[in-house]
């Protein structure tokens, strides 16, 4: 069997097999959006690593260096929002080829650095290595949180409800944009879907309100899409779920893009991918205060899409009128299928 | 300019250029062998991370993945020992090729788990990609340390005594017999030289035992090859440094190996690279106690080699004569030289 064979997930539980994955300190391991590591003081610490390869998650001639840089940042950035913490030290391991030229690497730093002076992090280490052909990026970030409130994804009951905030699909849709230049879309759609695809927002103001307000049950970033995300809080807390497909929050944008390109929308909302907005349950009767918390000025707004159920049902999709539709969560994105965002096919 | 000619240092001169490097808790920035984190704990924290990329640092069929591994752990776990700390949590980004068997995967995931089992730390997090055709391995190692007693790069004063451990070169010595494998060496001599250079011993014990004593004015791990490593300390410390040639600590097996290929022993010692040995400073009335320290059962040896200078001299290395046979440190390592450690030529 090859990795390709295996896949992402099975790869990464058997190197969970291989080590100890308990020492001193780590109050939570591997399997969360970041792992969480108490230090005696006030503050836990949060640490998580994302690697970007080109060819597989960019085309370098498809993306600018600075929003590679910005993108590099916020993929990480968005796993310490959903734990509900900010960042605070980023590390960055780079390979280039030789013959990059020095203006992309200072393209690469400036876009790293715009997101280091918004979001509050400084440089803490890193190193530069040669690639024969290949710029890989991989960041490994810490944040901080108060010390025993970090969100995890484990806490879901059922009976909880499902929110998520801003609108899903969007990544996708700039996507297929990407993919197709001459399709007939207005610039500033095709501008606002780009950019949500190649310049990510994490959502760390909006995991703040929600962390430490402490109403919240579980929760995690959708990077994988909806639908394989979800599926990931609900094996951690083990629990099943339901999603109304006619509440998944979506943009007139990505409508319109679906509709020049005759894609199916709801695939774009529940499987797109990269969306990096944050899933979270809440007991029933905090519904209304968390989409409260989440409604002040710049911030995404959240939207209830769904229950958590007792287990053994997965995660169903069910329709307007409550048939299910899709079960399962076989849709979501691994690095080992032949998707490639951030541009088309190497 | 590319980055080729702009080498790794400059590089990342540009990096910390482009970001802010100080934030509340960080103790000790980039540019020491791992960045120092204080939590407001009875301990610090220790941010090391370095990345092995195929055809650059290793040839995937010259190395096993297992100990390829214990490599990748070792790297860091030296760094980690450079600084007086022992080693708490590890993450591992990991890009692979998809057809690489899962054999392999697993004889990598084996080689760090060894580490892990031996040196007490847990696996902690970290992520599995698709690269089109190469394994890139980024491991990110976090360890720690008693608050404030880190050993830095920094404090060295002239008159300071140099010290080194073990014998340098090894792993020089070891790349060279990969490089001829026809070279007549006795097997156990060649056998001792490649595994020098394929499984090098992280200090870990050795950086504890000075570390805890407190008598250290400056340290760093033998990475780049002594002259340049040394040549780091004197610029953060801001001293010069003299080391006398016929005092470098070579080993028979590294003497044997030079003389059956007809190289330089003096090449290898000095700035062969990859020995991570751990170099330090102590002011001159603690040598003997620094060299007693490190007299303990299975510790690598410490030898007096030279003296740290006022600056302006750079580094000097003087023959049996007391003549400067060498100065400057133009020869370490820097990823973007054509030197390929763990193999040949891609």
């Amino acid at each position: 069997m090859n990795v390709g064979e295996a896949g992402e997930f099975r790869l990464i539980e058997r190197l969970c097999r291989s080590m100890p994955l308990a020492a001193p300190g780590l109050v939570v391991p591997v399997g969360d959006d970041a792992a969480v590591i108490r230090m005696g003081g006030e503050e836990d610490l949060l640490a998580t690593c994302d690697m970007l390869v080109e060819g597989v998650h960019f085309i370098r001639d498809r993306t600018s260096a600075r929003l590679l840089g910005r993108k590099a940042a916020a993929v990480n950035l968005s796993d310490v929002a959903a734990m509900g913490g900010w960042p605070a030290y980023l590390f960055v391991s780079l390979a280039v080829p030789g013959d990059l030229p020095v203006a992309w690497a200072d393209g690469l730093y400036q876009g790293l650095g715009e997101a280091a002076e918004r979001f509050g992090f400084a440089l803490a280490g890193g190193n530069v290595s040669r690639h024969p052909d290949r710029v890989v990026v991989d960041i490994f970030l810490l944040g901080k949180v108060e010390s025993g409130r970090a969100l995890l994804r484990s806490g879901a009951r059922p009976g909880d409800r499902i929110l998520v905030t801003g609108s899903l699909g969007d990544s996708a849709a700039g996507l297929a944009l990407l993919d197709h230049p001459s399709a007939t879309v207005p610039a500033g759609i095709r501008e606002r879907l780009v950019a949500a695809h190649q310049d990510p927002e994490p959502r760390i103001g909006e995991g703040r309100a929600i962390g430490a307000w402490g109403g919240v049950t579980a929760a995690l970033d959708v990077s994988d899409g909806l639908l394989a995300d979800l599926s990931h809080l609900c094996e951690s807390s083990g629990v099943s779920a339901r999603v109304h497909a006619d509440r998944v929050p979506v943009s007139p944008q990505s409508r319109e893009a679906a509709d020049a390109l005759g894609k199916d929308l709801l695939d774009w909302s529940l499987s797109g991918g990269e969306d990096y907005e944050l899933l979270f349950t809440v007991p029933p009767e905090q519904v209304e205060m968390a989409i409260r918390l989440l409604n002040g000025d710049g911030m995404a707004r959240a939207t209830e899409i769904g229950e958590i159920l007792e287990p053994g049902q997965g995660v169903l999709v069910l329709d307007e009128h409550g048939k299910t539709m899709r079960s399962g969560a076989s849709c979501g994105w691994d690095h080992f299928r032949p998707k490639l965002p951030m541009g088309d096919t190497p």
